[in-house]
């Protein structure tokens, strides 16, 4: 028996983090609620620290360890907004984070992590070299590893942003999420269980990295081989933890286009003014392709993250 | 003698607009804070209704219209955010808008004004084709001109963006806003002197247009000839009105460059995740470039709007 977050560790994930992590806004459009003939509220992660939501989850890990546990510091292997959250987290408690980065991420990535004085160690761009340097620097520095989601310290941290969503929207009929790891879905999947049991949980995804669609039917893993989309933040197949989850709490999955994407993407940036990152957009992508009776409902969405290239904009 | 808005006149305002703007919120950012080492509280009219404060200044003059003014409709030139704002705002009122446009405007703008009912009259690119065009369509149809900013009524819809701010806010040092027309500059000067006297108003112009500099420090108006900046909200010059209103209210003029403006607006996309437009970074932009001391300040940034074309970004 997976013995899942609960209730009481999602809350004490909320006032560990609370005095570092922003209590994000919820927005709402009606210009996208008239398109859609609903009422959407959108949890704003993009303005989270680090621009993205994975900083609860790392946040929660890091400050939940004891001193015995976190003396050497956290570890992981990662490219994108866990790296930065785990750098970020560790930096506040004052001990050192070690990164494990592909030798081909971007530059920006890279500065971004060494901005939160990250040391970094650079493998080749496989999985299988990512784990061996993760267990190398894992086993040298002594340090704990933070897994980007199968966690349940970083699943419970995660599922605080749909606690404040239903703490300060009541009565949603759906909540939609990204699905790459699992993380946040598994999170918002218990939140609303605990808190909000009227409420569906839908899990979106890119239909070129359809991992969780398939497991989720097949009701085993099925990871996805070689997924390319430009949701790069859903590239990460479900864990073990998460798919758990997924499979009691998660009513069901959608699959969106990539030209859902970037008009959904743009239909944000252009009417609500904020930035986010592609796979924040891939929920209204589902909406946008009518792949859910939304009509006259209540939704809640959470955007995910607003990490970006301004210089490599998908339009 | 001017009969300037008194703090009556804006809080009538405000209560008039209530039930059509947005109160938009005043977001902070850390990172850039600690770049300036100043606080900065930004109050975000990128986020109100068509994007842009401009829809503050043609409610309150609509909704102020008596049935013998309004029966006939309003009428404007303006290619850009108050042609928007008056549509909009005609349209809830239920009578016509007629906004005069150059040939040449962008297609984006001509069917956001369009998706507003207003009916549009094109005329050649030039300040006296459109004053032309303009006369002639208000002689035709009787519609009450509302002038984009040179007009106590719009003046005093856009002095409650800072009202809102200094209610919200307290102990700013200063406030900072662009200056093109001068009427967010105006209003935003009358609000302070009233409610928060000790806070210094500035205006931040670009060098490539900066008639309220010149104006400012000759004592008289003297207008921009063919003024070219990548910030298109700031290209008109100063009116009688808002011109008066800033000799005795304004404290000081600062000038930008391109350069700056573009830095400015892309600090604010990368780090606060929010979309503004070039004109809205002008006042970020001229604290960048160090023309004024704020160190350990309290600075309060008026963000005017969010309509940029996202085909066309300057990097």
């Amino acid at each position: 028996m997976d013995l899942f977050p609960t209730l009481k560790d999602i809350q004490q994930a909320a006032r560990r983090i609370k005095p570092y992590a922003h209590r994000t806004p919820v927005l709402s459009c009606k210009t996208i609620d008239r398109l859609l003939s609903a009422r959407l509220f959108f949890k704003c992660e993009n303005f989270q620290k680090v621009g993205a939501f994975k900083f609860r989850g790392a946040c929660n890990t890091v400050m939940s360890l004891t001193e015995a546990q976190a003396k050497n510091g956290v570890a992981t292997h990662s490219s994108g907004n866990h790296a930065q959250a785990l750098a970020l987290a560790a930096k506040i408690r004052g001990i050192p984070a070690f990164i494990v980065m592909p030798e081909n991420a971007p530059a920006v990535k890279i500065a971004a992590v060494r901005g939160y004085d990250a040391r970094i160690t650079f493998c080749e761009p496989t999985l299988a070299a990512r784990e061996t340097s993760l267990a190398t620097v894992v086993e040298k520095t002594g340090a704990e590893f933070v897994h980007p989601y199968n966690d349940f310290r970083v699943i419970a941290g995660q599922a605080t942003a749909a606690l404040e969503l239903v703490e300060e929207i009541h009565q949603l009929d759906i909540i939609i999420t990204p699905v790459g790891g699992g993380g946040l879905l598994s999170g918002t999947a218990l939140s609303a269980a605990y808190i909000s049991p009227g409420t569906k949980v839908i899990a979106a995804e890119p239909a070129n990295a359809d991992d969780a669609y398939r497991s989720f039917h097949a009701g085993k893993l099925i990871p996805s081989v070689h997924p390319k989309t430009i949701a790069d933040g859903l590239l990460t197949s479900l864990g073990s933890h998460t798919f758990a989850i997924m499979q009691k709490y998660v009513r069901d999955v959608v699959t969106v286009s990539e030209t859902a994407i970037i008009q959904a993407m743009r239909l944000i940036w252009e009417r609500m003014k904020i930035i986010i990152e592609p796979s924040a957009a891939v929920p209204l992508a589902g909406l946008l392709e009518n792949k859910l009776d939304i009509r006259g409902k209540r939704i809640g969405i959470i955007l995910t993250g607003g990490n970006v290239d301004l210089e490599k904009l998908p339009w």
